[in-house]
């Protein structure tokens, strides 16, 4: 069970979690429960790092930060001990959960789950710092943001546990955004792979590397909200390994994401090794590229190259192109940041033809003009005005049967 | 060197700590610095710990509470690099600093310095989280309130330090309370055992177990204010072995408690075992007994029993005793709260007649009645009515000729 900072943001939202967590303790499961800091905890030590130096010492950030876990989970040990449950508190470097030497961003290398099993033997929880860990020199590494939800994966593989539940302020993963559509469902179940491609395209339920990683040992998740009544298992979304239910619809959500930038060089020479030219430079500056098109012109002599990048690097993309005018030799550099990126997720596209095709038709009788494709064996995204959003989300939430059936 | 809580209150006042240690390290000296959690931050941890139980496991609490130095330790390392000093933070379980499983008042056992010392031949600072080490079940366990202080003598006697610096927000250990007594003058150097009396009898400057610490493994300290320029050695006290100047003054300070509480008990028989049968039960309390006085009455038949306990434990002494009537057989136990013990303190007594007499003619000129007396080899503490604290202290100042001389 992972619970987050919004879940754990004072000592009376703590007794829900220990609620929670009795729930499950009662049902006869052993339980080893993940927590963040309190909410805003972890915020204001990363500003008195900042406050002490702009440029700072990884090592010593880790080692400031870290607390804010080390705090909630002691305070979820003595609650659960009030309610009757043998608990107690590990640190990272207790476990030991071992990472590499990238402090700020570590990734887990090793966890020994022995002495945490072994007291599941005694019929004691375990409550985990999460988002922390062990250097190899002995010192206090943590996860980078969202590293609670790695911590509690990463975990719950090494424990072997049957399912790992993350506890957020949502109730689950819904077919869409329902800010956007009112009539979009809560799924009941999803694959990893369609998570996978549902958190990168920017939904903020569960962090990328978290799902990668249980999709990598296979981890069932379960994601439910902590503010649902403790009493009963809570509702949520069992994501888990495909082909859970051969009658699964072909098309399972509609996401969309603002944070796009679109780039277009105009007549390129079209020569051996124009990508290269393009894209090198692209990758040594660490800038991502995404959703990559190309055409070739009527007379087949040029070529126009268009790409999506995020928001964030469109200036530096926009900057570094332009120094390679001469080495490139395209006509013409456009870009636009008012663009935004609707995509269909769904893995029963493997076996179903025409799924794109009803995209693209719907789109089309609405008006909306697309601006690029790419396409996945699970997924169809395509690049549109960002004006056009929630038309496009809606209509496509509706052409695949997605809305809520009316009782 | 050692900064408590209001020295490193922000990171303002934590840039002013780091400004200290640059002085010493410039002077060419190695240097390890103890930190206290920033101001506040130990209540704010405590009150979280208690409103999640109020009788919490004393190993959480330690967890919990410990944060508080981590934060202190890692931002003062983070300093110390800006500045182009090389240091790096030390929890600990890093170093490690072993104690014992007493949680929440744990007592050092074992000092590891060598990984210190090994980076002080790289010209590294260590930046110690105070207050925490390491329980012999691989837990976090704290030394209790004060513990920073006892955490950097244990540290200097382990890295056979040259001193200990302890800084602090006053200037020094003075004669007497400078609240009360105008023309109190800093003492440029105390011994172990005056300081040792001192702090027993309530001086804030210190607390008892590090200057037992200090005496014990011969670690010089020295008390000076963390608010002093720190571009220039501070003005302090030393508190180190005795017989230091032989020309040394008799007497050096006046002390006083306010947390005295008088019991009397009047017209016991006296008989073998009276002295057991009055302190036994006492003692079974866990209540500390201090200042025993015994008269025997005009006819030898019956003895009256005067003692002191602390305010705090008053009432439980009182019931404590009354539930022993029977068994004590005494005709009246007497009580009272409003009185304070007044203390002269010199290891020059030693050597000199006559000074408990100077105290009692002093204060008896000024009509001051002694309710008890009790005597050490360095010290004379008498038991006054409170109203007469500010009189005594002043009167016992000037006798001894401890005002400062007028330029």
């Amino acid at each position: 069970m992972k619970f987050g900072g919004t879940s754990v943001a004072d000592v009376d939202r703590i007794r829900n979690v220990a609620a929670h967590v009795a729930r499950e303790v009662k049902a006869g499961n052993e339980v080893a429960v993940v927590v963040s800091a309190m909410a805003g905890e972890t915020n204001r030590l990363v500003a008195l790092c900042r406050e002490a130096a702009p440029l700072h010492d990884a090592r010593e950030y880790d080692a400031v930060v870290s607390s804010g876990e080390n705090v909630t989970s002691g305070l979820l040990a003595i609650v659960l001990q009030t309610m009757g449950i043998e608990a107690r508190s590990w640190q990272g470097w207790q476990i030991p959960m071992r990472t590499n030497e990238a402090h700020g961003a570590a990734r887990i290398a090793d966890i020994d789950g022995s002495q945490i099993i072994e007291r599941f033997g005694r019929g004691q929880v375990a409550v985990i710092a999460g988002f922390q860990g062990l250097s190899p020199l002995n010192r206090i590494s943590t996860l980078g943001r969202g590293g609670s939800d790695t911590t509690a994966v990463a975990l719950a593989a090494a424990l072997k546990a049957d399912r790992c539940d993350i506890y957020t302020d949502v109730d689950g993963v819904y077919t869409t955004d329902p800010r956007i559509v009112k009539s979009a469902r809560r799924l009941p179940q999803i694959s990893h792979e369609e998570m996978l491609e549902m958190a990168s395209l920017g939904a903020k339920v569960l962090h990328v590397r978290s799902v990668e990683l249980a999709m990598l040992y296979e981890v069932p998740l379960m994601v439910c909200s902590s503010f649902a009544d403790p009493a009963v298992t809570p509702p949520g979304t069992l994501i888990t390994g495909e082909n859970i239910d051969m009658e699964a619809e072909t098309v399972t959500s509609i996401a969309y994401s603002r944070d796009e930038a679109q780039v277009t060089l105009r007549d390129v020479p079209d020569a051996p090794g124009v990508a290269h030219r393009v894209f090198g430079p692209l990758a040594d500056a660490n800038i991502n590229v995404d959703m990559i098109v190309q055409n070739i012109s009527d007379d087949g002599s040029t070529t126009d190259i268009t790409f999506t990048v995020p928001q964030s690097e469109f200036d530096r993309a926009m900057a570094t192109l332009e120094e390679q005018r001469e080495t490139i030799r395209f006509a013409k550099l456009l870009g636009d940041t008012d663009v935004v990126k609707v995509s269909v997720i769904g893995v029963g596209m493997r076996s179903h033809a025409g799924v794109a095709a009803t995209a693209f038709k719907a789109l089309g009788e609405r008006s909306i003009n697309i601006r690029a494709i790419t396409t996945s064996e699970i997924k169809i995204s395509v690049l549109i005005d960002s004006a056009y959003t929630e038309l496009a989300v809606r209509t496509l939430h509706s052409v695949y049967g997605l809305d809520k059936v009316a009782h």
